[in-house]
């Protein structure tokens, strides 16, 4: 890993221009390669049924036409980003005379350790080399022959952009034992992201040592108050668990205000239905569904404590604002919480209070997101409150340094 | 630790008015308690002094009426600071509506692991409940009377403001592998930070399986350039060496462009001279000073690479800036470097390409200080790329979450 951190010091300097070439010729290597990249993947996808993979594995792993014209549009976007290095957040003149400024600087070499999703490769090369660090990414197995496609791909847009080939190295045939001995070498590394299931993360958060960015598990709640507005509030509770169910920041539990369960739930619990969802329903929000005729099971406590993954939503009714707060802090995994209002103070209290990623007053839990906040693409959601808290994108993969110009100031 | 991360919740909502009125009520417990706690460090240091610890450990432990002084100032300085809590860095209307703003929250539990500075029980405390964190505090054993002393005060000024008193907890009995069990809790400590000498640092780093935030080594460089004013550059490179030559930001190097050197060292040597310091001086340096009649060693490549904490002084003559680059590049620890320069691209290069904490133009190093920098009190400076990059302020104790506001917006 010598090699990467050499061509991490050339990355450090390059202009935003050599950075923002590279991801030009990105999409156009990946548009010339098309078919090199479809008959590589094929032959992945057709080992990995004979092995017999998940169907869910079998789809992370397939390319095809439209997930590359999507890997074409996610780098011309990085493109588009503004370049976070060297960027200013802060200049002051202190008594002293001296000027202080922090400016973003990269972080160096990042390690990406991910499952059979060949787009990360991608995705990931795009935002270290536009934040001006080399990348080390080693992909599992099941992807190998797609992964050693897609690092020709990155070689030639490395070369074409004059930036070192070691910028990027893609690490196909590491077993276990070896991916683990790169989780040690802290001089070498500075920054390592697992994407995966929670064992992967586990792995890598017992093994590393350097510093880990990690994406949690997102038990999100929608908290419906009294007084809301009813139909937006439908809207907004439908959205945030069907509009893509097994995400991370798709709503798991709905907490309902007792004063508005009444009118509310009748009106949900119809919509919801018809995105051919389950309902698993405290025993007060159950009668409201029986009478309304509408399907549902009973929650149970583990409901209340569990990432569906799956278009099923647990119903709570709550005496008050407070009592949502106190599900949320105890079932919560800080990453996105929301609520549905009409009053300023009680929009405020929540955002205050919740210890979440993402707080949001009317609107969806999905948005919490890099694109939908306004940050652009990332490589998921922090839950950790350490260094970043929420979408990881661009500024996750750089710090800010002080630089500090005076004429003559010493210390007394 | 279960009653720090309740304590961290009530942190978490307090108002900064509480918060501050813990900071007064701590400048006036400790005035109150002055004659217990230098009673109680008397006693510390009688039985330090038994044990035959070495002098620096005895300084560092003793406390006497200026240090109270000092604890109470602080105390007051970190009260005046601007409030981290809520602070909004940024706020963006986004196409879809969306007001997205970025609010800066506590971590939760902090853990500081530190030696025989009682006053380091006091100053983290401070900064630690200023930022609504919760703190556990686990000093070293010689300082154990002190640190219960100071406990007694910590606990006064919690009851006073209405806060917790699990908000500081001091423990002083803790044995190494008691204190390695507690790096363990993950769930319950969300930041620890050691305090001290390299093997507690390593210690920690190895054990904590939660993030760790420490202090770094500093091998600190100042580059004279060609053209520099040489008056205000000796003015500088003397302070950034002999101001306080033990401190992790007082330069090891003095790095001397050739076409500068012969009308520098000379002035540079004889002042230099004048604060008892020694000079390490590289083959063509010592051929000026043996001219100049000026005392000095032969510099050796250990010498370089050494942290000196003592009043020694590299010098080394270097054909170009990027000579110097290289120089720090080898040699360097992130941590502060200065150019003495008349050249605004030689500046601004030395600027971006050096990787450090606090790069400085035309200013001492020993100013890579949270207070020189105008960031106020802080625990050390990181020099590790990761959540804080130099001091560690209240800044570095907190982080940004995302609040997003809107009227309904959902996720296509």
């Amino acid at each position: 890993m010598h090699r990467a951190r050499a061509a991490s010091r050339t990355l450090r300097v390059a202009s935003g221009d050599k950075r923002n070439a590279f991801l030009k010729h990105l999409g156009e290597a990946l548009m010339k390669d098309r078919a090199v990249l479809l008959t590589a993947n094929q032959e992945d996808v057709r080992a990995a049924e004979a092995a017999g993979v998940s169907k869910a594995m079998l789809d992370r792993l397939a390319l095809n036409e439209k997930r590359i014209d999507d890997l074409v549009a996610n780098a011309r976007e990085v493109q588009a980003l503004p370049d976070p290095v060297g960027a200013v957040s802060s200049t002051k003149v202190l008594a002293s005379g001296l000027r202080v400024e922090r400016r973003r600087v990269p972080l160096g070499v990042l390690l990406l350790i991910y499952e059979a999703r060949p787009n990360a490769t991608i995705e990931a090369a795009a935002l270290a080399v536009k934040s001006g660090n080399a990348i080390v990414l080693r992909g599992g197995s099941e992807a190998a022959k797609t992964n050693r496609a897609l690092s020709g791909v990155l070689q030639k847009a490395l070369a074409a952009a004059d930036l070192p080939a070691d910028a990027a190295t893609v690490l196909t045939d590491l077993s276990r034992d070896e991916t683990i001995a790169l989780l040690a070498l802290s001089d070498d590394i500075d920054l390592a992201i697992p994407r995966g299931g929670p064992a992967l993360i586990d792995t890598v958060k017992q093994n590393a040592r350097m510093p880990v960015l990690a994406h949690g598990p997102g038990i999100c709640h929608v908290f419906v108050d009294a007084g809301a507005e009813l139909e937006q509030a439908a809207d907004v509770a439908v959205n945030a668990k069907a509009n893509r169910p097994a995400t991370c920041n798709a709503a798991e539990t709905l907490l309902v205000h007792s004063a508005t369960a009444a009118a509310f739930l009748p009106m949900f619990g119809k919509r919801y239905m018809e995105t051919g969802g389950e309902l698993r329903a405290c025993d007060e929000s159950a009668a409201h569904f029986k009478k309304a005729g509408i399907a549902y099971k009973n929650a149970t406590p583990e409901d209340y404590a569990t990432e569906h993954l799956a278009n099923i939503l647990n119903v709570r009714i709550v005496g008050s604002l407070d009592d949502a707060l106190a599900h949320i802090e105890r079932y919560g995994t800080r990453h996105t919480e929301a609520i549905l209002t009409s009053s300023i103070k009680n929009a405020e209290r929540f955002c205050r209070d919740v210890d979440a990623s993402c707080v949001l007053v009317n609107a969806s839990t999905r948005l919490n997101d890099g694109f939908c906040l306004g940050y652009g693409a990332e490589l998921g959601i922090s839950t950790s409150k350490f260094h970043a808290f929420g979408p990881m994108g661009l500024e996750a993969l750089t710090i800010e340094k002080n630089v500090a110009v005076g004429d003559g100031q010493t210390r007394r």
